[in-house]
């Protein structure tokens, strides 16, 4: 967007703020009541906006798990993207610690974006391109794990990374769900971490 | 249990076979509703009994959904436990094969079983047993394929056991959302087992 365009900034800022206050209230339904829960009346609710307040800016349910969606995917590409100066195994290893703590942290916004049938699985969704962001970091770390080549065993880094995520998110699942058939979780998840280190370096 | 014990064999068949009964009318409900659809009275009706019939022989909703995973967990016993006389490597292959065609072809018992909070959780319910059972398949799998040695990098073969399981959870919960960032889904669970064996030979 160009600077001069578009309405006086303090105006767009105030717009800027009441779509904070929408999500943050949005947010914390989700949080409380789950999915089930995020509805454009709750959310007025909660924000003590009129409900037409919602409509207008994210029209139905869908809009508002989507704009959800969207910032939780932005908060765990923060939680993934370790300073590059860090070597690349444990930067890995701190990016996989990020994610782990993202999910457990924030159970309902990860299984909003991870849990299915959600935002992210619609191709061209605004909710996909960030997912994929996110996956681009993960490809950058596996591949850097990998000193630049693609590991043995794949076609390229991009699969390699696939791999690490369904195992990264199969951990953090079962972990958030209470799932587990040997005790000790955060063991678990550093001893799949160590066999994805010892097998794409 | 003794043959000569309980109610003649004649009645006792009765008995289970509307035990079968009342288990594929909830089974049917939850593969066409999902597991908030499955309730005493929605089962009752599926089943065209009267609801005291399924109050009498399952108490309340937890009570049919512990059944329902009970018997889901029973088929992915049959789905992981493949014939010994294969050799373990294959044996292992084909085993995480069966295990993710259960998955993608029954989502919602899958999600019944592994989706969280579920009866599986329960410590020392009867879906908790069963749920180990088929973790001692893979246990064995696990153990075979390292050729009787702990997995390097492993404290015991239960700890290595418990990772392959999350990866494979991750995968196919995954897969069956419709959420992947490359394209070509078995490709990837094919590239997990992959490196699985790797890691674990």
């Amino acid at each position: 967007m160009s600077a001069g365009a578009g309405p006086p900034s303090r105006r767009r800022t105030a717009s800027e703020r009441l779509h904070e206050v929408l999500l943050d209230a949005a947010q914390d339904v989700l949080d409380r009541e789950g999915l089930a829960g995020v509805t454009v009346r709750a959310v007025a609710r909660e924000a003590e906006v009129a409900p037409m307040g919602v409509y207008n800016r994210f029209g139905n349910k869908d809009g508002l798990l989507g704009a959800l969606a969207v910032r939780a995917l932005n908060d765990l590409w923060h939680a993934v993207d370790v300073d590059r100066s860090v070597a690349p195994e444990p930067r890995f290893r701190q990016a996989c610690d990020g994610y782990r703590h993202f999910a457990l942290a924030h159970p309902r916004r990860y299984a909003l974006v991870f849990g299915g049938g959600g935002p992210v699985a619609r191709t061209g969704s605004e909710a996909s391109v960030y997912g994929h962001a996110v996956f681009e970091v993960l490809i950058e770390l596996v591949q850097d794990l990998a000193g630049g080549r693609t590991p043995r065993g794949f076609a390229d880094v991009g699969e390699a990374a696939q791999v690490v995520w369904t195992a990264l998110h199969g951990a953090v699942h079962l972990e958030s769900g209470g799932i587990g058939q040997v005790s000790g979780s955060p063991d678990t998840y550093r001893r799949l971490i160590d066999l994805l280190v010892r097998s794409l370096r």
